[in-house]
């Protein structure tokens, strides 16, 4: 049971759908119209800007028609039909969660009992298999990792799983790049050393927002790889003590890389980033690139380091941590703004060879978005 | 005139430098010491995290030596040699800024004055003249545009000016785009359309932070190209009134692209993005690709849009617009997380060929700061 009523002015519209209401200003009606004339038919793009509506936008007439509402915009004298599915999907008239740190419905928190149950897939399968690709992204997109087996033992073959879902994000690592011992290493991942778990990076604005880490040999003793989740360690260092989360919120850190030739990376960016409205967005750590941190006021300096060293230890307990081994063939991704990765150290006997490179997120939700409603048009 | 004190628990110290004094923690010091025990001499990567700094590290001790701070630390009994010019830089115990909006003295904002005095070079002065490219490549850093003219006029030449400085972003749209005239287009920038000043993709996430345009062919009537300071325009909108630009940084608004097949980008992302204390970053503006913002109060949706629409104003004023055609062989680029760019509408009798391609920021400047100190050391 749907009902619609315009105020006075004319300028808000009143929907009543299943006995909630939601409000809507006439401006922003006018703006989201989806006819012809407002929206490209071919590519959705819209084809007018704020400065083609009426300052004085009014709604002169509302009408429900089933599962239409119709509305005649004054003083264009202008019809347009909405969905009110669309409408009631997209009202912004409801309450809203306005605690900091707030996660999106779409993300699940984890700690070491994902241990059990690691999201994982079949590179082949997932290669051929729409539906099976799906599944996996979705997973990517809801434990920010994901694990897969099975794919080829081959020079490059990190490639092919980029291009399950996205592109290379190149950087002066080039468009990959390789993980095992070196001599003069220009960074200490190409070593044997334990790494604590880090994001990779954070020195780069924009970071990259994927990382793949491919296995192409594994015959040395350690060198297994963890991962933590760094959206469940903030919220546990918040639940421990908010003004941990909010010091490290509030304030940036500093990052920087200049360990070869012509490179001068640096980054100002906080290590618990959130969105305006608190949403919790990004979480940056990583001893070996953390520069001088000159951002935050002497005042708060000494509960800076408080929080920094307590999420450390949280990220460091072993309640916290995914631990798999990478044969051949196998690699795992991770969503490099929420998840952690580390590796223990290895032994100089016997051989690790990993290819590492980056990608961008925004290319694996758009193939998995877009992945979604092909089945859901497919069940229409 | 240097001296230093300890506070009686030996957790800060006090360096008096030309008469004014910065307050360090001991943790911060410890912290950033350059010992080789602490940072990697080849690469300059920190060796130990926090968790390998006892939690109550003390000063015991601590002298000046010429521009030398010396210091030793408790329980450890480690002694660290620090530059004081180093610790003067890098000192976080001053005043700040807080109002929101600051900018970093590295960039000036303009409006149309800048017609006169447009950031330009020679693509080939650049390409073989260290000094003339770090030149070039600062002026883009403070005014987030610039010019290049004399290059060549051939497919793909647009690669040249991105290996100056860093990697192109791949993206759906592929390693580079054509923009003319197309029969179907997926996005109206392939067509004749004029089109209002605006920041490319924010439909992405992370966005691209430059984006190169390239002419190939110029002889259609039109098609000029605008570019708009969205920092001065954001700046001015506070000045205005400051509930505008605090609505439109408080609140994410919302964009999408879904114009080609396996395609469905998404963004939650304020029009302009303040750092947690206040700088500004980012300002993101497209009609074409704005989705129904659905994150803002019912109560602050009004002033949301006259604030958006004020903007747009702001934007299309021709008082802030920087004005040029390109020809054959010229390109411009733009920091896409700041300056907006337009095309004016064109005919359809002779051609307008441009090529255009996405790249990134921290690339620009990691070679703008390598060219800056090698120019330092030279001078040394």
């Amino acid at each position: 049971m749907t009902q619609v009523a315009i105020n006075e002015s004319g300028n808000i519209l009143v929907l009543d759908h299943n006995r909630e209401q939601f409000r809507f200003h006439a401006v922003w009606l006018r703006d989201n119209a989806w006819d012809t004339e407002t929206r490209s038919p071919s590519n959705g793009q819209r084809l007018i800007a704020l400065r083609d509506i009426d300052p004085k936008v009014q709604i002169s007439a509302a009408a429900v028609e089933g599962t239409t509402l119709k509305i005649t915009f004054s003083p264009e004298n202008k019809d347009v039909d909405y969905s009110i599915d669309w409408l009631i999907a997209n009202a912004y008239d409801r309450p809203r969660v306005s605690e900091k740190g707030w996660l999106a419905d779409s993300i699940e928190t984890w700690d070491a009992m994902l241990n059990e149950n690691v999201p994982s897939a079949d590179f082949n399968h997932i290669a051929s298999d729409p539906s099976a690709k799906r599944a996996w992204l979705e997973s990517v997109a809801r434990y920010g990792f994901g694990k897969l087996s099975g794919g080829p033992a081959e020079d490059q073959a990190l490639m092919k799983v980029v291009q399950l879902f996205g592109f290379v994000r190149e950087t002066n690592y080039g468009r990959h790049f390789e993980v095992r011992t070196e001599v003069n290493p220009t960074n200490l991942a190409f070593t044997g050393l334990g790494l604590q778990a880090h994001t990779d990076n954070p020195y780069r604005d924009p970071v990259p927002t994927i990382q793949v880490l491919y296995c192409l040999e594994s015959s040395a003793a350690g060198g297994e790889n963890m991962v933590v989740d760094g959206f469940k360690a903030a919220m546990r260092l918040k639940n421990e003590n908010s003004a941990w989360f909010d010091v490290l919120s509030r304030y940036c850190a500093k990052f920087e890389y200049a360990g070869e030739k012509g490179v001068a990376l640096t980054s100002r960016r906080p290590m618990i980033e959130l969105a305006p409205d608190g949403e919790l967005i990004a979480v940056r750590f990583n001893n070996r690139s953390a520069a001088a941190i000159t951002d935050v006021p002497f005042e708060d300096m000494a509960l800076y380091y408080e929080a920094y060293r307590r999420l450390g230890e949280i990220i460091d307990d072993t309640a916290m941590e995914v631990t798999f081994r990478l044969e051949p063939g196998e690699c795992f991704i991770v969503d490099n703004t929420r998840v952690l990765h580390a590796r223990k150290a290895y032994s100089g006997t016997g051989s690790r060879w990993l290819q590492g490179c980056y990608a961008d997120k925004d290319g694996l939700l758009s193939t998995l978005a877009s992945l979604q409603s092909s089945v859901q048009e497919a069940a229409e």
